[in-house]
This record gives C-alpha cells, structure tokens and sequence, in this order.
C-alpha cells in the first residue's frame, strides 16, 4: 500500500519568499541570471527554494517574454531511417543551445493542420520542417511571426529559410564512375510521386546520365521503405530493354534493390547490376551492403538547421536565407564494370 | 526586400471579443468543449477569432488547470536503431491521446540533471524513460508528483511503473532451437557493462544454455552498436574452444557479427557458426540477415507506456504497476545445424 501522492501543487515565488522571509522581487532577482544580490540573501532564497522544490518557471515566465524556449520539429514517419539520425543531432544542438524539442510525427498531411495549431498554442518559437508543408501552410506560420527552416527542401516560387543538399556535383561524379564502367542502360528506382526530394535528385540523374552518353531503359517507383525495392527492382529487370545500372532514390530502396538482386533473383551485385543510392546513411556502410551513394553532411546540415533557427528566433527581422550544403561520392562495393552484353 | 516583420503579439479572448462586439466570456464558452452557445454567437466569434489568428493558449491555459498536456520521453542517443521505431510510435500514440512529446536525447548521466530540470521547469505532466534513470532521479520526480513510465527497463529493488518485455520462454525455445540442431560452445556478444537489458538478457541466456546442456566458451562485450560487433567477434572466434553459435545482447552486433563472419573471416553463416540477437529490428528482416531473434512486441509496448502514462496523469492517486508482455522467438536463416566438429 502507498500513501496517496499529494496534490501536484507548485511552489510560486511567493512561498519561497515567505518562507525565506524575504520579498517576492528578491526571490526573482535571485533567480535572473546576472541581477546582483548579497551572498547572504542568495543563500536564504536557495535554501528554502529547495526545501520547496521551486524552480523558475518556464512557461509562465514564456507568457511574459513571449519565448517559451519550445521549438517544433516535424518529421515524417515514413522515412524512418534517414530521420532519426537527423532529429537525435538536431535535438542534442537545440538543447545545447537552450531549446527544448516538440516533436511531431506527420504521418498524413491532416497531421499537418492538427501540428500547426498545437505550434501555435504551445507558442513554439519556431519550427523545423523536415516533412511535407505546403507553401499555403507556411505563410500561416510565418504571418504569425513564427520562424520555419526547412530542412532538406524548399519551395521553387516561394522564399524561405532552408537548408538543402546540393548533390549536382556529386551526382555528376557517380554517373560518370558508371559510365566509366561501362554503364550505358540505366534503370531508375524513384522515390513516391509527390516526393520533392526524389524529384530532384532523378532530374539530376536524368541530365548526368545524358551528359555522359547513357540512357534511361526503365524506371519504377518504391515508398522510399526496404520493402518497397522488391517489387520495383522484378519490374525494373524485367524490361524488355534490361538495366545495368540501378539508381535508386534513396539508400534504403538501394539496399532492398540489392537485396532483391543477390537474394531473389540469383544476380550478382556488381557482377551483373551495380546499384547506388543517396543519402549515406549508417547502415548503407555494413558490410552486407557497402553501398555507391551520395552522403549528405547531416551533422553539418543540423548544425546549420539549428543556428539558422535560433537567428531568426533572436533576431526576427532577420530576412529569408538559403544554405546549400554540399553532398560528397562515395565509392562502394555496389558498383563495378558492366558485363559483357549478350 | 521583405517588410520588417511584426512583433509577435498574440490576441487574447479580449481581443476577440472586443472585435466580435461580445462578452471575453461568450469568447470563453465558444472554445469550451460542450459549453452552450448560440449558433449566432459562435459564428461571430469564430469569425473574428479566425481574423486575428487566436487560439485559446495552451500554455496559459496550463497555469490554470496544473496541466500541461506535455509528455517528456528521455530516449538514449546511443541505441540508434531500435528506439527510434519506439519513438516514432510512442509519439504517435500520445498526439492521438492529445499530449505533445517533449524529446530529450541523453547522452551522458550529466545530461539526466539538466533534463529533470527541464520536465520541472516546463510542467510535464509525466515521464516516458527508455533511458538511464537512477532510482534517486525517479524518487525527485515522484515526490514531485510526476508519474514515471520506465520503458523496458525497471528497478529490482524499488516500485514503480514499468513496461518490460519477457523473453524467458522465448530464450529457452532459441537456446533448445540451437541445441537441437547439435549446438554446445556458445560465445556471448554481451551489452555494454551498466545495461540492464543486456544483463538481464545473458541472466536467461546462461540459465536456458545449462538447461540444455551446452556451455559458454567465451564472452565479449560490445556497445549495442553494429560498429562494435567486429572486434567483439573476432575475440570470441579466435578463443581456444571456438564457439559454434554466438548469441548477442541485440539484433544490431548480431548483424555486426554475422557481416564480420561471412565477409571478414570468411565463414559460413549459419554453416560454420549459427547467429541470434534480440530485439526484432525491421533491419533484422533484411534479406542479407534474416535473423533469428527474440521479437519484442514494440507496438503494443508503446500503446502500453502511453495508456500507463496517461491513466496515471488523469488519476494521480493510481498505484505502481508493471506490465510485462511476452517476446516471442523468430526463426531466420542465420541458425543451422554445428558443423562437424573437428
């Protein structure tokens, strides 16, 4: 048997000034960092501070400043490899930095509106968006003062503050590693329809793989998810005109494209298919994979989220900024010389 | 050029009702879930509320009612691949419950402190912990009145609230499943030293191998991460007595293990040495794996943590429970039969 617990009553400024039999102004002055206040008196206030458990509080103090210290970060559920690694830097620097994260999982763009309401009620600071938000959707926050950052897109017709992985470079470097090996028919594995990021990245291929004197022989699409590759990939290698070369829009359908290849349909990676994908996420490195792909800096691109956020929440004139991070090859044991044609 | 933007001044219910010409109490009632209110009223209310952008203020609103709606969930940045599906899940649950997660990433024990502080300071009304949480750190947070959900983890020697997953009886079928196929020298790829999981894990694991007869010949330790497998694994395989099946603490340094085995030391799994971990990761799933594993129901472990959380917010006075649902064994490809023992 337990006691039952005590109400869960706050103690205010107030009872720790009576209780240190000190005014409530020299209990808040105890508490403002710099506010000069005799050794004696700190010691007094501290002490029945502690007795009564009592810490500043934030969110009543958020009232009167208009900061509450609280950002949002919105990130999709479904890419559920790539964005954790992303959300766990982000959160370590905002809560260096003194912020505490909100988070939301957007699984569907109804949790958009819900998500935007609950930014605006808990008087978040700020957002980072690493998920879907229409331009509409944007405007809505930014007309409420609210800064957003964007994190790995942007709007073409639209200014924003956003931070974005510019692979033009890189995705020349990788076409190219293919096309020096021999490489002319490409088979493409996009990421879903709507998918801004898979839009971008297969616009740069499909320039690279013209530069260079390929050709595009098949495309499919996957969910961006391991299991989404199986099927794409049969359809894919079963083209009349088969690929030597898959790309995929992301590591992890390159790694279930691989898997599909080596496992299901008996073929060798790079014997017979070489596969790369983007991203350069952890486990694109294991040595079941070893994938071709392109990294992006994500602790770089964090720190850069973070700063660019705090900026705008300290200074909120501050105008709309771009930041292009840069992607880098890296060169697998996915890829390899095309076989000799039939 | 932009326009400087606004201060970010929010409208209160007077303003709104200033602007719709009624009552601050009419404006209260119209956001009041079941409050009476004439469709007349609601509409000018609703119309002028929608004009200046107000939103009854959670926060504010917080400070009345002692609750917050804020769930803290503290998530240990290192074990990277299996909190972040709990995570994900875990926050879901509790947006459709109507709280909003505040994530904390714990890096170090000096991180918990600050972290407390920051539960106190923005009023959570409770505490999911899949992290280290000491039985002290606990005791402040429950004198404070702030339930406690420890998530697959609890304490031996002191109550409180627990989500655990049981993975005796599944331990025993995957120590008999190896023994039957000829197994006896066991190498044990163990956790980090301060895990609780790992320990309570090998506890079973040491029990069930006497049960049927096997022994362990060598153990090692590794960090949880697949990094870690690969000096780990070499230091159980170049032991005297070799192991014929290596069980580790999780599904990621069983990956680790199996990819140093095959692509490494060039050996067959499962033909010269069988695999197990625990955990039932997607990643365990992937073809190059295909793991055989424990399987925590993560699912209904969330759906869990977040009813026990709730029911506790809403009733204060509830007592202490656990709750232990049942891991269940997974038959992959990465056990066989001992080769022929030398």
């Amino acid at each position: 048997m337990e006691p039952s617990p005590k109400p869960r009553l706050r103690a205010t400024s107030y009872d720790v000034a009576r209780l240190a039999g000190v005014s409530q102004s020299a209990v808040s002055r105890c508490f403002k960092p710099g506010a000069s206040v005799s050794e004696k008196m700190r010691d007094k206030v501290m002490r029945a501070a502690k007795e009564l458990h009592y810490q500043p509080n934030a969110i009543a103090r958020g009232l009167i400043t208009r900061r509450s210290n609280l950002v949002a970060v919105l990130v999709s559920s479904q890419m559920n490899f790539y964005y954790p690694e992303v959300l766990f830097q982000i959160t370590d620097r905002f809560s260096k930095r003194g912020f505490r994260v909100l988070l939301f999982t957007i699984n569907e763009e109804a949790d958009v509106e819900d998500c935007l309401n609950q930014v605006w009620q808990y008087q978040a600071d700020g957002v980072i968006s690493a998920s879907y938000l229409t331009i509409e959707q944007h405007k809505i926050l930014e007309d409420r003062n609210i800064p957003v950052v964007m994190f790995n897109r942007y709007f073409d017709d639209y200014d924003t503050n956003s931070i974005w992985c510019d692979s033009v470079a890189a995705t020349d470097v990788m076409i190219k590693h293919l096309t020096d090996f021999g490489h002319t028919q490409f088979g493409l594995l996009q990421g879903p329809e709507h998918s801004m990021v898979s839009a971008q990245r297969m616009k740069l291929v499909r320039h690279a793989i013209e530069n260079h004197g390929g050709r595009i022989v098949a495309q499919a699409r996957g969910t961006y998810r391991y299991e989404s590759a199986a099927g794409a990939t049969q359809s894919l290698m079963t083209n009349a005109a088969q690929p030597t070369a898959i790309i995929a829009a992301n590591d992890m359908m390159a790694m279930g494209a691989l898997d599909e290849l080596r496992n299901v349909m008996g073929c060798s990676v790079p014997g017979d298919v070489s596969v790369v994908g983007y991203d350069g996420i952890g486990a694109a490195r294991f040595a079941s994979y070893e994938l071709t792909t392109i990294r992006q800096p994500i602790g770089r691109m964090a720190d850069a989220a973070v700063s660019m956020l705090v900026d705008r929440v300290e200074k909120p004139d501050l105008s709309h900024e771009r930041r292009v991070l840069i992607g880098s090859f890296i060169q697998g044991t996915s890829t390899g010389p095309t076989p000799i044609q039939t």
